[in-house]
C-alpha cells in the first residue's frame, strides 16, 4: 500500500540547531553509538553539513516519482531521506528537484542510491549524502510511500527524526530523544575541551584516562 | 588477434562541443537513458569535463603496452578509452603518458582500471575518469588492440563514438547518433529552463507535470 | 599475546625525506613494484603526503585501545599504521587522538579501517589514509599489540619500515632497503626527466622506447 | 544501555508453520514486497528452511557475548537474529553454540556477520543464514542487547517477529501481521497453481495476464 | 524506444551441441580469450551446463515485464539473457516463468540480476546463472526491449549469439564465429589430451612447453 | 627480481596430519586468533579439507607462468599458495595443472585469484580455495617468484608454513610454531568435548563459563 503521511511531528528548531553544532561524531557517541548510517554514505562536496527533520521516502528501484510527492510535504529546514526498496544506484535527484526543494526551504537530501547534477548542486550549496553519483535516469510509474518508517543505509528512520550529517557521515536521532541527546552531546563537547588541552600539552591518553593498570591486568606486556 | 585500426571516423567538432555543453545527465536522458558507464567511474578531480572522440584500447590486466600504441592514433581532441580484458585496478597511466597525450592534443582518459600521478595530472589539467587510483605499475609484454569495440565499465564503445564525461560520470554516444542526440539534448535543456523557473517560484512538480490524478489512480493515499 | 615493542630502529631522516620527495609511484617502481597497499586506501584530503617511520598497531575490530598505547611509542616524524585483526570500518581515530599525535610530533595515520572528525583533521593538516570515513565509535576492552609485524591493506609492514603516502596511495619500504630504494628512485626521476621532455616535444613512446619491432614480433597488425 | 527483554510475544505455532510452508518468495510477495533481508544473506547448506520467532541480538563487532545471553531467552522453535552494530564478518557462532541452541529447541540462526564450523552445523542439521563463513574468533567483553529492535541485513526486526528463511533468502514478518500475511500467502499459492498449469500447457503470460494492449499503449513495437 | 525483434538468426544445432561439449573454459580459450561474463555470474546449482542461442532482454531495474514478452520469442533450445539497464539484484524470474520457458523448450536463463524459487528451479532442472539469488519482486510498468544488443555482466551479447555456460561461468560466442570457434575448441581438446597424459605421467609443464630457456632469459634465478 | 627458492623446510608429517584433524576454526583459536585468510576464500566444493606445507607463488595479475615453475618444487603433500601482485580474478589454474600436481603428490591449491575447470577438479578430488571461479585465461610472459614470503588474502605466508583449510576457510600456521599450535589445538579440542556434553544436556554457557556476574558489573539489565 502506498501512503503519504501528511502530519508529522518535528523536534524543536533549537534542538535541531544544537545538534548541527555538535556534529555527527559527537551526536553518535552522545546517544550511545547508535543511529549511524553505513559509511558508504558520502557528501557530494567537502564541508556539507546539516541537522534537519526527516521527510522519509520509500521508493522502488529506479523510480523517483515519490520525490515529487514528498517535496509537497517538506517544511522549511526539512531533509529528504530516500530509501529504495532494493539496492539501486540510479540518480533519483538532480538540479531541478533541488531547485524545487530550495524554493520550499528544503535543507538537503540523504539517499541510499544515486544523485546527479552534482556540479550544479554544489554551486547551489544544496548538500546531499548518497551511496553513488550517477546520471542514470529514473521512471515515474510505481508509487511508494512518504513519511513511513524506512531503513536507510542500515539505519532505521521515522519521519520527523532528526538527521545530523557532515563530512563524517549521517546519523539519525529519534525525535523524542533529540533534546536529551543534545544535552549529552554538549556535556561531551565540554569534557572533550579539557582533554584536548591536556593532550595538546603532551599528556598521554594512557595517563589522562588511567589506562595503565587495566592494560597490565589484561596482560599487555612491554618488551 | 591484436590489431590497430588506424582509420576511424569521428563526429563533427561542433557536435562534440555541443554535447560537452549539455553534460552527461542531459545527454544520457536525450538518447533514451542508454550508454552510461558504471557509477564507479569517477573523475580524479572535481570539475573535470569533456566531450571527445574515443580512441579505444583493449588491454590485458596489468599491461599498458597498448597505451603507447594508441597515443600514435590520437588526434587533437580525442580521449583514450581503456577496457582491461578482466578486472584490474593497476595504474596503467601516469604523468609521462599524459605529457605525451597533451603534446598530441589528447583531451583525457577514461579507464576501467587505475591511474597514478593524480596530483600531477590535476596540475596539468588532464582529466581522467577511472575505477581506481593506484600506483601499481604495469608491464609491456602482451599486445592488445586499438580502435576495436570494447565494453568499458558496462558500456559498449566503438572507436569514434563520442564520450561525454563530467562530475556525474561518463556517457557514450554512438558516432552516427551524435548530431541527433545533440538536438534532443538542446530541446531538453530549453524545456528544463522553463521548469526550473516555475520550480524556483515554488510550483510543485506534482502540478507542473500533472501527476496528481495518475497517482490517485495508482492507489496513492494521503493519510 | 599482547605486546608493545618499545625499541624499534628507524631509517635515517635524510633517506625518509628523500623518499617523501620521490612520491609513492616512483618509490613503488624503484623497489621493484612491491609494498603497495590496496587501492581502497585513500587520503582524507587532496594533497596529503608524507614519508615516515611506521609505528604499527594490531587491534581487534571496533577497539581502539592500542592507539593510546602506541602514541607513547611515537617519536617525532613517525606515522601510525593500524591493521585490524579482521575487516572493520569503525572510526578508531579522531581529532583528540590527532591532537595527541601532533603534540608528540606524530606525522599521520595509515589505517585499514575508519577515521572520523575528518573536517577537523583536515584543518589541523593531519594526514590520514584510510579504508573508510566513519563516525562509528570503538571500545577499549581488548589489548592488541604495538610494533609487531602486521598486514595492512594487503601489505606486510614491520615496525620502523618507511611509509610513503600521497594522492596515489600508500607504499611500504623495508627499513633496511630504504637507502637503496632512494638511490634507485632518484635515478628513476632523473631518467624520467629526459623522457618527459621528449614526450612533451611530441616524440612517441613507441620510438623513445623502441617498441615497434617487438610489437610486430608479438603479432600486432596495423589495419 | 545494554538490556535483555525477557518477555516477548510470539505468533501462534500454526501461523508460523503455515508461513514455513509458503516459503520466502511467496511470503515476501504476500505482504507487499517488504521485509526482505539483503541478498548477501545465504544459507550455509542447500535446502535449509525455517519459519520461527525471532530472538534478536544487537552485538558489537567481534564480540559474541550476547549470544550466550540470548540462548537463555530462546524457547523451542525460536531463531536467533544477530545484527552487529557495525559491519563485521567474524564467526560469532559455531558448533558449541549450535549444540546449546538445539538442546533448548532453537531452530536456527540468522546473522549479518560470520559463522564457523559449517561442516558440523550441516551435519547437525542446524540451519544458518549469514553474510560470511569465517573461522575468525570473537571476544566476550562488551555487552549488547537482547530482544530489542535491530536492523539486520537491511531489514528492521522486532523481537517476536516471524523469520521465514529458505534457499531464496530471509524475510521478516511483523508478528501482528503474521496471520494476515499467511492468509494472503495461501491465496497467492492457490492462484499460482492455476497459472502454473496454464503456463505448463504452453499459454503465454502475455495472454494469461492480458498484457498485450497495455504494452502497445506504452509504446512497445514489434519489428 | 522499446522494441521486440522477432526474427533472429541462430547458429546450427550441431555447432551449439559441440560447443556445449567443449565447455566454457575451452571455448573461451578457443576464441582468443574473449566473451567471458564477469566471474560473479554463478550457476544456482552445481553441474548446471548448457549451450544455447540467446534471446536477449534489456529491462529496467526492478521490472520483469519484458521476460513475458521474451518468452514468446523463445524457440526450443534458446536461453534468455537478461541485462538490467542499471545494477539490480531483484528476483526477475521464478518457478512460474521457468514453467513457461520449459513448456516452450527454453533451455535456461542468464541474468545480471537476481532469480528466486531456486529450490524449485533446481528440482525442475532449469539452469540459471545469475548475479544474485533474491526473492525481491519486480513490477510490470516499463517496457524494455527484446533481441537487441545488450551488455550482460560485462560481455556484449547480440540476439542469436551462442551462450555457453557451466560451473566455470558464462561465455558468449558470436553467432557467425561459432562454427570456427568449435573447430578450434576441438583442436584444443585434442591437444590437451596428449598433454594431460604426459602431465599425469609426471612430466613437467616446464619441459613439455620448453619454458626453461625463456624463463632464464627473462631473468628467473634459482637460489 | 624473480627467484625460485629451492630448499625449503617443512613441518613434520605428524604435526601436519594433526593440524588437519583439528581443522581451521580450532587451529586459528589455538594460535591466538591469527593467520586467517580473508573470508572470501572459499572451497570449490563442500567438504574440501587439507593441511599441507606451503609452496608459495608471487605472480603478476593474469600471468600463471610461475605455477609451472612452482610445481617442480612441490613434494608429496604440499599445497600451492598463489598471491597475485595486485587484485585479479583470472583462472590461473585448471585441470591440466591439477593433473600435474597430483602426479607429484600435490595436495591442493590456495589462490587469491580465480580457478577454472572446477567440475573436473571436483571429480579429481583436487581441493582448491579461491577468491573466484573464472574461465578467464592467463599469459606466460612475466616471471614472478616461488617460495618467497607473500601476503595471500590478507595473511602473511612463508614457504614451508602449514596451511590448514576446510569449509571454514584457510589458516596459516608458522612452520616453527606448528608443533606448539598442535598441542594447544588438542588441548582445546579436549576441553570442548566436555563443554559440548554439558551444553547438549541443556546447561547454559552463562553458567558453564560463569558469565552472569561480569555481565551485571558491565551494566547488563534484565527487563
Amino acid at each position: 500500500m502506498s501512503i503519504v503521511v501528511q502530519d508529522i511531528e518535528r523536534a524543536g528548531p533549537d534542538v535541531i540547531a544544537g545538534l548541527a553544532d555538535a556534529g555527527v561524531a559527537t551526536v553518535h557517541e552522545a546517544q550511545g553509538r547508535k543511529g549511524l548510517m553505513a559509511s558508504y554514505m558520502r557528501p557530494i562536496y567537502p564541508g556539507a553539513a546539516l541537522a534537519a527533520s526527516a521527510v522519509t521516502i520509500s521508493a522502488p528501484p529506479g523510480d523517483n516519482w515519490m520525490v515529487h510527492v514528498a517535496i509537497e510535504q517538506v517544511q522549511a529546514g526539512d531533509v529528504l531521506v530516500l530509501a529504495p526498496t532494493s539496492p539501486c544506484d540510479n540518480g533519483y535527484f538532480g538540479d531541478l528537484l533541488a531547485t524545487s526543494m530550495q524554493s520550499h526551504g528544503g535543507a538537503g537530501l540523504v539517499i541510499d542510491a544515486g544523485v546527479r547534477d552534482v556540479r550544479d548542486l554544489t554551486e547551489m550549496g544544496f548538500p546531499v549524502w548518497s551511496k553513488a553519483i550517477s546520471a542514470e535516469g529514473t521512471v515515474k510509474e510505481t508509487p511508494g510511500s512518504v513519511n513511513v518508517s524506512v531503513v536507510c543505509a542500515g539505519a532505521y528512520v521515522e519521519a520527523g527524526d532528526v538527521i545530523v550529517a557532515d563530512d563524517d557521515g549521517v546519523c539519525v536521532v529519534r525525535r523524542k530523544e533529540a533534546a536529551h541527546v543534545l544535552e549529552k552531546a554538549r556535556a561531551r563537547l565540554q569534557a572533550e575541551e579539557e582533554k584536548r588541552s591536556r593532550l595538546a600539552a603532551g599528556e598521554l591518553g594512557l595517563d589522562i584516562y588511567g589506562m595503565r593498570e587495566r592494560l597490565e591486568l589484561k596482560g599487555l606486556k612491554y618488551v
